[in-house]
This record gives C-alpha cells, sequence and structure tokens, in this order.
C-alpha cells in the first residue's frame, strides 16, 4: 500500500501539498444516515488552524472545508465522503533560499534520496499542513463514535516545563492558547515561549490525548491491538518522537504490584482502582479512559543558522526564514484527538463485524 | 484485518495458544532464491528460549521450528513459508486456579469482555508463546534485508536502574544473561532481580533496538512512515507501554538547534553530527542508524495477593503461581530485533517496488 | 476496507455522485519522476465521454480533469496524485418520478436495503459516471507502464450480433462510434440499435480489452493471480456480468491438446502457437498478449413500461425516462482499458519489490 | 500483498506444496463462540478427495484434517484457526521426466519466468492440492453464515455436453459421481470420459453455485461489489477461465426488457418475476439466490505428446505421465463451494460493521 491512507473499516486516504491549489481526504467506511454537516467538520479545523495566536505560525488559512461527496439531504450515505480544503496563503517564495540545500531536521534529505526530487515550497507531503486533513477525518469519526464517547487532548509539556497533574483542571484548557490543563503553567510558558521565539529557536511538547466512554472490548489481537494502532497513528503526525499509553515508559520502573490495576466491584460494575495501563488490555478497551501521550520535537525551522549541505554536496550553512510555529506541538493537540478518533471508529466498526454491541 | 497478519509485501501471519499442540507463522511475499534453512531460524529461537537462566520462566520449550513450506533445495521459492513450533511443555493444571477470576495487569478480563469466554489455560493468543513466532518471522526478514544490514537489540534499564551509555559496549550483550551493554550493571540487575523474585513482585525494563547498515529511502508518506510501522510494530508486542525513536521523549524538552541533527560532508558522503531523529525523518529512513526503544512493563503474573473480581461479579483475591519470567523484558530483546527486521524487510520491498535500488 | 479504492501498490480512490458538484479519484503509489500532465489524461476521458454520438447518453459533460496534487513541474513526486472532474450537466429533475420506486434492474433496491436510504437523483455511486474517475485512474497507470505496453479494447458484440474475428482489423475501431474492429460490422449495428432505441429498449453487449507487450512474470499466487484480480476489475465495472480469460468459457468445451498453447522456440526466443491462456498461466503472465472479455447486461433505464415495487410495499408500474445509453456497453471500451492498465500497472509494482526487472 | 490471503474481515492465508510434508491454512476473524469440530471440516474434504471415482486422479489422499488453534471446549475463541492436512502420497518419482521442461497449458513455464525456479515435483502452490486448503476455510465460513444460508454446487457441463435445465433437480447430485443435477447427463458423461481417458485427453467443464438464503444487502460499492469478489475468487481456483453471474454472457443478447428483473409484493414481501441478475444489483445482494457459473479448462496435464521449449532454449516433446484428473471440473465443485461461502461469510462480517443486522 502506498501510504496515504490508514485504517481497515473506517478508512481514509489524504492528498494535497502545503503549496498546491488545495488539499483534502477521501473518508471511506462510513455508515449511512449519521448526520454530518460541514459545520461539525469545521468546528473542530477551527481549533487547530494556525494564526489565532503569537505562538502557532501566521500563516493565515481560513481552512474552510467543502464536503464534496458521501451525503445527502444531511445524512451519511455509506459512500466515500471527499472533504477538501483549499490552500489561500501558499506565498512559496518564501522557500527560495532553501530550494537547494537541506534544512536539518526536516524531510528535504530523506525525501531526495527516496524520491530523487524535491518540492522545496514547504515541505509537500511532509508539511504540517498534511494534519489539517487529520483533523477532518477526525470529525467524522466522532460522529462515527457518537455522542457517548468523549476525546480530549491537553498539553502537559512544553520545553522542560511539565504540567502539575495533581492541579489538572479540563475546564482550564478552554482559557489559554496552549490547551493547558494547569491554570498556573500558561503564564509560564508563555514567557519561556517568547524567549524562544526571540532567540530564533523553537521548543518540543508533550501532549496527552484521552478518550472516555469507550466500551470494552476494541481493539484486536495480536498485530492489530488498539494500542498498537494507536502508537502507530500518534507516530505519523508530524515531528512526533515517542509515544506511551498508560503510565508508559514509567512502568518499567514500577513493581508489578504498583503497575498492575486491580479491580473491585462498584455498583454491580467492575471499577479499576488505578489506570496505569491506559485503558488497554492485551490491545483491547477495558472500559477505563484510553490515555495516549505522545512527543513533539522542537521545530526543525529555525532562524538560527545551523550546519548542513546541499544536493551538490557541498558544506553548506542555512537560516530557514518564512512563517513557523515556534512550538508545533500546541497544533498538535487538535491532531492527536482526531487520531484518536479515527483509530476508535475503526475498531469500533471493526467489532462490530464480530458481534460486538457497541 | 483480523489482527494476527503484519506488513504490506513482506506479510507475516502467525498462528497458536501457548497452550495448544504448536503455534507458528506464515511468512509471505518473501523473493524467491534466497539460502534458508532451519538453522538460519533455530540460530534466534534459541536466543528467545526461556528456561536460560533463573531470570526468566522455567518453562522448558525447545523451540524446534520446523520449515513446512516455501523452500526448495535450500532456497526459498517465492511461495509462502510456514514455520512451525511444537508446544512441549504445556501444563495447563498450573492455570485452574485462576480459570475464573482476572489477573490485574493481564489481558483475562479485556478478552472475556470482547470474545465472551476465556481460555484460562495460560493467555491463550496473549501469551508470551506467540512471540517466538515473531522471532522466526524476523529471522526470514534478516535474510531478506542481507548482510549488510545488522540489528542488535540491548536492555537499558531494569526496575528504576539505567545504563551507563557513555560505557555503552555491543560486546558486553553476549557475556551476560540480560544483553546488557554496560559492563558494570549485570550485577547490579542480578542483585536487584533476586530480591524482586524472592518478593514475589516483577519489574519492567527498556529496550533499545538498534539497525546498521540501513540505506536511505525506506518509509512511506504518510501513514505508513517508517517511524510510524515500527511503533505499532513495538507496542504490540506483549506488556509494551511506550516506544520512541531517537532522542524520543527528550526531544520534547530540547532546542530546535539542540534537536536538529546537523550535516557535513565526509569522505564525499553526507555524515550527520547527532542522531537525535534516530535515523529517520518525515518517516524516511536516512541512512543512519535506526534508533528504537520500548518500555515494558513489570510482569503481571506475581506471587504477591492482588485484589480482584471474576466472572460472577464477586471481589475476590488473586495470586498467581506458575512459571513466570521475574522481568519479561529480558525476553522481549530478540523479540524485538525481529520486529525491527520484519519491518525493515517490508519497507526495502516496497522501495524496490517504485524503483528504490536497494 | 470500504470498497471505494482498488489496488495493492498501485492504488487508487474513488468519491463522488453523479448528482453532487463533483467526482475524483486519489491515486496512490505512483513511482516518483514520470511526466504527467493534465492533457495525459483528458485524451483518455474524451474517449468516454458521453454525447458524443445519438448512440450514448445524450447528457453533456466536458469532463475537465484537474490535476490537484501529486506532480510537480510536470512530473509525478511519488505523492498521491489526486484527479478531480466537476459535474456540470446535473438536471437531478429528471430523477424526480422514480424517487419512490424501484427501477428493475437498477441498484436501487440493493443499496435502499443496505443502507436504508435512497439518493434518487441518478444511481449515486452506482451510476456510469464513476467509470470516470476509472479511465482518469487508468491513464495513470499508463503512465507506470510505459510505451513498451500498449492496452487497446473493442466492442465485439452488440446484442446478438457478434463481429467476425476473421475480419479483425485493429485500425478500424477508430472509423466508427463502436470501437468495432470489423470494418462491416457498424452499420449492422447502427441500424439494430436505432431501432432498439425507437422500441424505447436496450442492448448489451460484450468487449475484448488485449494488452500487447506485457513481460512474463506479472501476477502472484495464489489469491493474487493476474486473471482473478482482472476479473474482480472488469466485474465492478456497471453492469458487467460476466468475465473470461483467453478462450474462456468455450474452452470447457475444448479437449486438452486443443486448449493447450504449445511452445517451440522461434529466433531465440519462446513462441507460444495459439493463445487459448489469454496469456496467463497459473495466475501469471507469460509474455504473450493478455486478453480478456467482458459482458455487458443491457442498460436497465428503459422507456417501456415494467412492473416493480415502491417503497411503501406497492406494486406499480414504472417508466424510466431521462438521458441513457441505448448500449452502456459502447461507453464501456475505455473503461475497460482502464481497469487492464490498472490491473497490470499494480502488479509490475509488485513484480519490482521481489526483484523483478521490469 | 503476497498473494496467498484471500478476505477482509473473514480473512484466510494458506500454505504448502504438493509434494512438501503439508499443506494448511490459517483462517482469521471468525467470531468467537461458533461451534467447531473437526468433523465439521472433513465433511467437505471428502467430498473434494480425489481417488472417490474413475473420473478422477488416482492419487490417495485421505486428507485428515487437524485444528491445531483457535477453538476452545469445542468452539471458536476469535482466535486464528489453523487446519492442517499432511500430505500422505507424494510419489514425487512420477514428475522426474518433466523436470527440465515446460508442460504446455501448465504454471510451469511462468513460474520459471518469474521466480527463475522450478519446484518440478508436481505443480507446488500451482497444484490442484491447493484446493483442499479452500475447502477446509469454506468449511469455517459455512459455520459463520450459520444454518440460514444454503450452498450448493452442480457441474452443468462437460466438454461439449450440457445439463438439460429444464431437468434440474438438486436431489440427483448426490446419486451420480459428476455432482450432474440433470438425471438422464450422467451415463452420457461417463461415456465421454471413458473416451477422453482411453485416448489419453482430457476435458473441460463449467460449474454453477448457487447460495439460497443470503440476506439482502452483502457487497460494498464500488471495488468490493459482491458480484467482483466471487469473480475473483473463482477465477483464482486452477483452470477456472470464465467466471459470470446470473445471466452471465447470454445477458449481452437480451434485451432491456428481458433481461431486468421485475418485481411484485407476494406476501407482504418483495418477489423478482426472474432471476438474470444473478441475485446481486450494484454490487450488493437483493436477498435472491446467488447465481455464479464457472468455466474449467481441460486438464493441462495430457497423455498425448505435446511441442514444447526446456529450460535450455530447446524444442522438444512431451509426454506428461502420472496420476491426473481426466476432468478437473469434477472436482472444482467443492472448491467453487467453498470459495461462494468464504465471500459470502466476508461480506457478512462487513456488513455487520455498518449495522447490518444479518
Amino acid at each position: 500500500m502506498a501510504g496515504n491512507t490508514l485504517g481497515t473499516l473506517f478508512r481514509f486516504t489524504t492528498w494535497g501539498e502545503s503549496h498546491g491549489p488545495a488539499i483534502g481526504v477521501v473518508v471511506d467506511g462510513v455508515p449511512p444516515k449519521i448526520p454530518l454537516a460541514e459545520a461539525d467538520i469545521q468546528h473542530w479545523l477551527d481549533r487547530r488552524r494556525p494564526g489565532q495566536s503569537r505562538y502557532t505560525t501566521q500563516r493565515q488559512e481560513p481552512d474552510q472545508v467543502k464536503i464534496l461527496s458521501g451525503t445527502f439531504e444531511g445524512e451519511t450515505t455509506g459512500t466515500p465522503i471527499h472533504l477538501m480544503i483549499e490552500n489561500v496563503d501558499q506565498r512559496s517564495r518564501d522557500y527560495r533560499n532553501i530550494a537547494d540545500r537541506f534544512r536539518p531536521g526536516h524531510a528535504d534529505y530523506a525525501y531526495w534520496k527516496k524520491y530523487g526530487l524535491r518540492d522545496y515550497r514547504g515541505g509537500g507531503r511532509a508539511s504540517a499542513r498534511e494534519t489539517a486533513s487529520r483533523v477532518a477525518a477526525g470529525a467524522v469519526a466522532r460522529k462515527v463514535l457518537g455522542p457517548g464517547i468523549a476525546i480530549r487532548g491537553a498539553l502537559v509539556q512544553i520545553g522542560p516545563h511539565a504540567v502539575d497533574r495533581a492541579a489538572w483542571d479540563w475546564r482550564a484548557i478552554e482559557d489559554n492558547p496552549f490547551w493547558c490543563p494547569d491554570p498556573l503553567m500558561p503564564a509560564r510558558w508563555a514567557e519561556y515561549l517568547d524567549g524562544v521565539r526571540k532567540s530564533g529557536s523553537s521548543a518540543g511538547a508533550v501532549i496527552e490525548v484521552v478518550a472516555e466512554g469507550v466500551p470494552a472490548g476494541l481493539g484486536e489481537p495480536v498485530y492489530d491491538k488498539l494500542d498498537g494502532d494507536l502508537a502507530r497513528a500518534m507516530m505519523t503526525i508530524n515531528a512526533v518522537k515517542g509515544v506511551e499509553i498508560g503510565a508508559g515508559f514509567a512502568a518499567a520502573a514500577l513493581s508489578g504490584e504498583e503497575n498492575s490495576d486491580e479491580m473491585r466491584m462498584r455498583g454491580g460494575k467492575v471499577a479499576f482502582l488505578s489506570n496505569n495501563a491506559g485503558g488497554i488490555l492485551g490491545g483491547i478497551s477495558t472500559g477505563q479512559d484510553i490515555v495516549v501521550r505522545f512527543a513533539v520535537k522542537p521545530t526543525s525551522s529555525i532562524l538560527k543558522p545551523m550546519r548542513t549541505v546541499d544536493a551538490e554536496g557541498n558544506d553548506v550553512v542555512i537560516e530557514t526564514h518564512g512563517r513557523h510555529d515556534p512550538c508545533v506541538g500546541i497544533r498538535a493537540v487538535p491532531v492527536g484527538e482526531a487520531m484518536m478518533a479515527c483509530v476508535l471508529a475503526d475498531h469500533l466498526l471493526r467489532y462490530r463485524a464480530i458481534g460486538g454491541e457497541v
């Protein structure tokens, strides 16, 4: 398979470059008779849209989505849903000075080695612009999942500054431009990022995405485990370098009795006394919250001069101008939510196929 | 797809439960005329085999592999290769006392919720025994990759004790029962694990797998990125809770200039001055070493009593007897190597398909 | 998988309804650096376009294709190619009188049973309009195959009137509106179809597609045989009810010695003395011409009144007005060629993956 | 994908050569808690077994199937089911005289061109022996479909002699060694085949497979149409050269009003007045019987000398000895039934995934 498709039953294919006329996504496998309007998708795209604070790229993209197929009289028909977003603010001139040299940390060099050519105009398919298609697909996935499953993301670390988990308040994420759940942290991040931006540098981040209300039984043994598919989905988001579920890497330092989530009956239902598993055991959801975290590296496009080589094999120095996110991790929050929604929707349909009543 | 298959072109399907008569793997998509004998596979299975030190389960399995199809006169024919391993030491009586209650941290509960039944005899498909099939597939993958690509794994942390990376010596991994690359650490781990075992507890671990000699160009944008496929492959290994590439989660705390690997020409070739990317940019290999780490949670089967529930909805206490690994992470090293080999072989074939000369 | 995607490595996904704003196709897996311009695709779309003679529907669609992604400076980049065709002549009023009753022989009833709804405006995804996307994908496939492989289709039967194979002349197909290779038959077909049209009826057809220059070695045992994939690809074209390879159904009546194509050396190369196999043995191409035929049923939309039922369960009579092809098989010729091209391109890439030098 | 796997949700992978130690199939995606014993599978294998009359190969294979995984206490568990059949009667000496020359009509030449080698011992994967794995998978598929769906096959033509459809009696198929539904035809076929056998020749056949009780709604637009998947499944059976649905190729000569199946209400249900569609419209089942026919070419292995070439490029003459079916189509009947069952089971699960209550 050629690589621009994700999912088995809820299955989407994205297309489009950052500097072409448009980008889009074909969402296939959506059951019929689900209400779906452009506004349902636009809502989530607006959350990802750049240029909403000084901490994200100043590229101005309205990101207006159009539904070109797959619905009739406000409902899905079971046929493929094509969502298209036109590129408005392309400004390809910004990239001319880097057309023949490879930006360290960027996909330039790898694409050039693989394909023998470069679309230097802004990353092409490797651009973060591709993630708008993911968010659009995720909006459809949320409709498939229905209102009983809530997916929320938060930024839990920028650079070396992690949130205080004891202070976690989901309501806080709407009150700051960082999706930060710790009410005291945004001020500190703002100050930190202002410094990063002024110095022409960039910062990394860690995002946590939580799905509540997920029924037990989603996920397939052995290679299509729910956590395996989530790991893949998150790792394919631009700039992600690590993914963990529940306690994640910290589990390595726990003892067996600390890590294993004990169970008790509570009001006639099974209750877990902790959630180190992140809601997944043996690759299958348990009914607890699904908890995924992923690390985003600092933006590779920085103003500081870096040593690199050019396509002719010369040592050169590069400075990347243009409009970039000082911390690309901020805009990754809605993208991580979308990937969670898509993976869950796929496994929900797969579970139904073998008789799961979900 | 039903979940027991991995890969697009180099593609394997595993079957078998820990307490059935045998387990096996069908490896499809192997090019013809590659020399392959049972000994090529047995070599790697022997490294994974339990019972080789007091730090792994005492289950005694010879793990003798048989090639039942796909080769002729010592070479692959291009047809599916079926590898079968008989289960010898099954002792299902060990599991009778847990037949109706759910072991915390185990897949018992999730399987029961999903499938409405339990094969209580030892984990069924969720057993670590399934990983022998992965190692067998990995052995075939190494033949597809050829001698130019070397894949090695090491244990870099047990419980809270991490190796000193400055002391890394690949030769050391053969000198201790832990695949430990830090010559001074095995004594400390041995002492730590003896204490863990005596107390009826268990320990987690972190494994690092490195592939050297991988050509640039492997990996497909956007959803079939090499790192995405590696993340999925590693996360589907039993008990894995986190995966990272290169600098991984630590990248979140670095600045853009620290994280981006600069490039210089060295002897007519491109050389990177660091490898925070772990050999992958934009989802595509760069020619640097591919570096993956994954975290294994502590074994869930412990002697200490734990609170849980049974299938009838009663609060109960469970003690898991039987032969278990105090640190299942030790035996995960050859498994991680095998998954790396399989993912690389798949992408090598995929790259060839579009004309890549590798 | 959701059903709107075809192929493993050369892989396309189509979207769009006959009465929506546009239709399109995302072609993924195309190798980089292949010259591709809109004119390359338009050429083949023009051949399929309706309204070019009085024997096809009078719907007027310019079918102008736009390349929205996947090329740069006139060459493919290896990223997904999105081709979009706007629907111009929609006239959905034509379909109002059939909105609540099921047209015999149409997909109306099956869609309604499956999805619980109807997009009565003209067939939705089941419309022959979808085949424009196939032709666009096929145009890209031809570029992947290169100039050494020539794919041509011909109409060999309309209603009961079959061509005289002894009179076969490929040059003739450009001289008549039927792609007819028998110079004497078009006059007869024209007379026959005029009668069919006047009586408000319709006619079926048989199409033959031949691929010359296909190298030996394409096709995978056992379930991805080249003929299996061709059969599926052709059978999924609207209104197709049968597919055969080489001698096809006639082979059932031959003796073993009549049917088996003998071989001799001719100028240092293997030559077959006949081609009952249609160029495929054991699912793999032999180097002979690939020969596929498929039968298209008569158009279901006819003026004659037919007995049917409506969505409320009443017996009713239906007359289908609107602009329909009296013989939809005519326009199926370029579609069959396109499907041949797509299947061959997919297997060409798959063969390269295991080292085939094609 | 490598080609030895079929299906999306009900998904099986076969392995094994005709002259290796065993053959087998891994069936993945079977829902849990379906009763399944070896006898359920053996029943169908016994029907395909060779050597049961003088009209099939005299190779003696007991074809004893073993379930090696995927069931527990007589029920499926949801994990992959591995079915293995040992090869008993291998006699590879029979094939020595053809080791270096290509049998006309056989896959020998194509495999040699593709893979650069030959397993001359009897066809390897291209042997009809592989179809035993299909029958085993089909037996599992029937259990997934449940008792409400009945699948039966019949031989409707041997050589030039077709049955009288007016005389069709399903009960007759158990009374003769040909699965012939026309009580008067077996005597004629017997006489015909005796002549064929004595002359060292072989005969082709046409098989019809009918599935009754299939609910409306199975099949996915556009490329995963039910008829498309059936066409592929049947065409991949050894020696099949044509597939048709319902009226098939004969539909090309019908008028629109003859071909379209009219509908009336009968006892509150929709009834079709004919079944030219073969139970499928727009790629989706309508609730009518699914009717598929396929043509099998005459066995290529015949005693008569044929002209061919050898691997060194010499013109030679070949005579194929050994034990072959004079009409391989006879044993194709249970294989066709099995493929029908597998395709329907796959689409049944897929329909459930989008909410279909079947």
